[in-house]
């Protein structure tokens, strides 16, 4: 999941490696401390409760009792222990520290003489290993058990989990290859983790190996039983020629994050344009205002172009974090706004519902709209989502801000203090102070700089309607610039102050008339916040079914200390509509007359905070009259 | 599929067999002769290519090669052969009779000496015979034998296949119920089943089994695999307890069937009261306007309240019949139009839209909207559909008409002759002609009468908004009857003639706002007609997606000769929106400015009738501006 393009050659923004991003008080870093007291640790005693650490054990020959299924619960330790690798890097934590080397310690003795380590073929089916590539995910284990180690050896400076992670690596290379045999992940994750490799150990066969597997999609060279089709293990066409988004929406983002990766290191042109192709179906066509992706519960899938309810929405947690993954490297490609403007999206939305406000509940599917009685579950059967949620809280820092030769590039608004080398004479070191996303000012102090100019970008986010930057005394307005970079280059002088003000207002978006689902009614925003309305915060006894938006009336909104951890509250002008008349019937002939309607207030609340006061209705898309 | 409530105790209408209705030149005789000439043929030599005959010959010993599975193949033979029976009574065709015999001597050669009959069991698990209850299909397909024996020997005076049913039955008999079994049927369909065979045979066991079967429903006694829930398998709660339609849409349909011939035979008021909670779910929350139901492809299900989405709407085809034969039997409970007025929704609309006009094609599931690519196929490998089509056209005739001591109720305008016995001295006969559905008149000509009174009730739809009736020169204005029966009592003489005047006309349905899927749409219909867009009759270009209905507009109706076979076709008035502003985004601010609208003028066609022109884009649910 983390990435280090400071040295990728088709890289045009530069990787700051979290060890010099810290985050100060404000919005996320309460939620990195509630991830580093509560949720890391209550992962660590899922992963015993679960019998995770037991399968390892299993597999060394100390466990007890049965296997626990699925096949693929290593991962679920892989992604807590990234999680903490990062989290480690900026707080000491001796508990923390020894759990990670628990794992750790389970793991080597769980490896094969011969490089292998995965619990379940070890434990339950030796005679299958490498047999059932499209359901088995001993790749994708792999995958994260490498994207694990990179984060531990890259800011811990170990090299023991990445040891492992290397002997397996080898064995990998030394099964499937050209000359060797062919191979397609039933579940991409490897790709982008072999790219990590190559980048943290300089070695290039792992680099071929990630574009030896990209190659060889689409041609029928899938191996074992699935119950599912081609395009749910993104086999069905080579990667080149893809049109569209389609079948497993994490495995879809998975693979575009690894091609993104291949295209860093071996600038492939061919695989940029159908990376950006994919892109534009997917942002233009089957993307859900919050940024969660896959329409269908079946297959995990995303649907058919425009297909996009709100009720039986899958937005599973990982496809959104792998939307941030696969933005995050477009970013670092292109430099374009439009990838951190989604990232942002995705973070204070579609993601952040992952998590409970307490740290530890976690939703698998984040659907728009609840007839009530969803709540977030502490864990899962199948618990790939809330370690994946806490890797992705641990790295946030890395979201902020990139580099490249003489430029700063500050992406996303988040109290900190960073340093980077711009490739000039001297580090820069710079503070981010902000009350974002609940007041639009951004205070940037430049706390240390070379002689030489360099320049600031800021991005001004595309939903911005007027923002203002003040620097050296003169002020302008960078409204223009919403959906892009707003740029100052001169030479800093330590101390000096730059302040970007973001008009964050209330307002109403409109969804396109081709999503049926979502037709005649609007959400409700404030800055990146998506709102929706909980049935709790409107009149007593009303269904949210039957309220209608009144878009023409004014929108207020007003910070509220004691709702929900502090939150923006939106209230808006609307309408109960009495469905008496509907006499209980679906349907009904025209003329029926207007509908009656009751003046009343809406009540809307941040959509990533919703069902933390319980089970109740909600929904993001509210009916016009 | 049957029923025969002749000698029901709580009957209040009394079914017509059969072989005492024959259909006349018209809509329906010409669905009636395609699937006697073409569609029972194709189903035969489908049985034959899709390996359902061979694994009866497997079973007996004379089979070739590998049985061919879904486990319940036996089914598509028995809804076949019950289809054929039908349509033998009034149409002897030596070649069908002798098809029908092949299939016969295959299960009288096949059954055991038990009286054990499933092909799968015996040739491929023998070893799991009645344990794999929740998935295994043997009672399901015991059912379907049931119905097919009955309905042989009920309009063929033959008890071949009756002998084998019975010696089937009188096995499950001996092996589940009260001191025996529990048994919770995986799939519902032999409780109705059994009812009838009751009937047929004047055999009370069959009746205290079927009982057992329902009431043992709810109480976790489900034996055996399955990778569904409780729900699923309508064994959630116990019947009488159950206050939602849920799970897999045909199973809730038919166990409803069994339930209300429970109560036909019985009169257990706790049964009537359930299957009448669960009918006001279904039509005020869970029914398409197609009378379609299954809003979901995972688990075939019903989804929650008001959660009716038109592209990936379910909708099987054995759902929609099922419905009818749930409807069938509450009709002749109450006596209570509304009822029939869904069959006739349901016969014009969800179920005719399961086969093609040429009758070699077939729908499983029934969108009410299509992005295009979506055609019938020939056949299924699992095939329920096709044969259960061809058992309710053949049977048509039953749903148009019943009796009661002293009455003839007509509930579907179809042409055809009637002879009935309305517990007078003397047969009434009836002749209906009628240009139904395409126009509203209704000439009923009464060939033959006792000399007593009776009352001639004749059902005005709920839809119309204008009637008149005509009889013995006195010309009545009943449109205050629509959704229940105008009743005409005197002593009617042979060569009277009642003529019915129905209002046939272009109208707009309104979809209740809880149903978000369709909010801000219409669908046009004419009488029970639901009609949709197909592509290819709107201005070339155009999606679908981006037109608009002028619902202030006049709509005009026009019958086309040339049209799918001769159809009303509707023409309105709409506009095709550019949707170059949205720039190929999904979501924008407020405000944007009015669409931009082009006039255009859009064609509509019979729903049942989409889909025969080629895989084109089809909408039922058409947006307004």
């Amino acid at each position: 999941m983390q990435i280090d393009t400071a040295r990728s050659p088709f890289a045009r923004l530069k990787t700051i490696q979290l060890d010099h991003v810290h985050l100060d008080q404000g919005f996320w870093s309460g939620r990195q401390e509630i991830n580093r007291k509560i949720s890391l640790k209550h992962a660590y005693r899922k992963l015993h409760d679960s019998g995770n650490f037991n399968n390892l054990k299993l597999a060394i020959g100390t466990g007890e009792g049965e296997y626990r299924k699925p096949v693929f619960m290593d991962t679920d330790i892989y992604k807590w222990l990234e999680a903490v690798s990062y989290d480690l890097v900026n707080h000491p934590d001796a508990a923390l520290e020894a759990m990670a080397n628990e794992a750790i310690d389970l793991l080597a003795a769980a490896q094969q003489p011969d490089g292998y380590l995965n619990s379940y073929f070890q434990v339950v089916e030796p005679e299958k290993k490498w047999q059932e590539i499209a359901m088995g995910h001993e790749l994708y284990c792999a995958g994260h058990l490498i994207e694990a180690a990179v984060a531990h050896h890259r800011l811990k400076g170990k090299s023991r989990l990445l040891d492992i992670a290397c002997r397996f690596a080898d064995h990998i290379d030394a099964t499937f290859g050209p000359g060797k045999r062919d191979v397609v992940p039933g579940h991409p994750e490897i790709e982008h983790a072999l790219v990590e490799l190559a980048r943290e150990c300089g070695e290039p066969r792992y680099l071929r190996l990630a574009e030896f597997m990209v190659d060889q999609r689409g041609h029928g060279k899938m191996i074992g039983w699935t119950p599912f089709d081609t395009a749910y293990h993104q086999d069905r066409v080579p990667v080149r020629e893809a049109q569209v988004v389609e079948g497993h929406a994490v495995r879809q983002m998975y693979l575009l994050s690894g091609v993104a990766d291949l295209y860093l290191e071996g600038g492939d042109p061919s695989l940029l344009a159908a990376a950006e192709r994919l892109w534009q179906d997917m942002v233009g066509r089957k993307m859900y205002v919050t940024a969660g992706v896959g329409a269908r519960h079946y297959g995990e899938a995303f649907g058919e172009a425009y297909e996009l309810p709100s009720d039986t929405a899958y937005c599973e947690t990982c496809a959104t974090i792998a939307n941030m993954m696969f933005n995050w490297r477009m970013l670092a490609i292109t430099g374009e706004a439009r990838f951190a403007d989604l990232i942002e999206t995705a973070l204070y939305n579609g993601f952040l519902s992952g998590i409970s406000l307490d740290g530890q509940r976690y939703f698998y599917v984040n659907p728009l709209l609840s007839n009530g009685g969803i709540e977030r579950p502490e864990w899962y059967g199948c618990a790939c989502c809330p370690p994946n949620v806490m890797r992705q809280i641990a790295l946030l820092g890395h979201y902020i801000a990139t580099t490249r030769q003489g430029g700063l590039q500050v992406h996303q608004y988040i109290s900190s203090s960073l340093e980077a080398d711009l490739g000039l004479a001297g580090q820069v070191k710079v503070r981010l102070e902000t009350p974002y996303p609940w007041q639009g000012k951004v205070s940037l102090t430049i706390e240390e700089t070379p002689s030489a100019p360099w320049e600031l970008a800021l991005r001004i986010p595309s939903w911005c309607r007027a923002a203002t930057l003040e620097a050296g005394g003169s002020l302008s307005d960078v409204s223009a610039s919403a959906g892009s970079y707003a740029r100052l280059t001169r030479a800093w002088r330590a101390g000096d102050v730059v302040e970007l003000k973001v008009r964050l207002e209330p307002r109403l978006i409109q969804p396109n008339p081709r999503v049926d689902a979502v037709r005649g009614s609007m959400a409700l925003a404030y800055g990146p916040l998506v709102y929706c309305l909980e049935a709790g915060d409107q009149p007593a006894g009303v269904s949210l079914a039957d309220l209608r938006l009144d878009p023409s009336a004014p929108l207020q909104a007003a910070f509220r200390a004691d709702l929900l951890g502090g939150v923006v509250e939106i209230k808006a002008h609307g309408w109960v509509e009495d469905m008496s008349s509907w006499k209980g019937t679906l349907y009904r002939p025209l003329p029926a007359g207007s509908p009656a309607l009751e003046s009343v207030e809406l009540t809307a609340i941040p959509y990533h905070t919703w069902a933390n006061r319980g089970p109740d209705q909600m929904r993001v898309w509210i009916p016009l009259k």
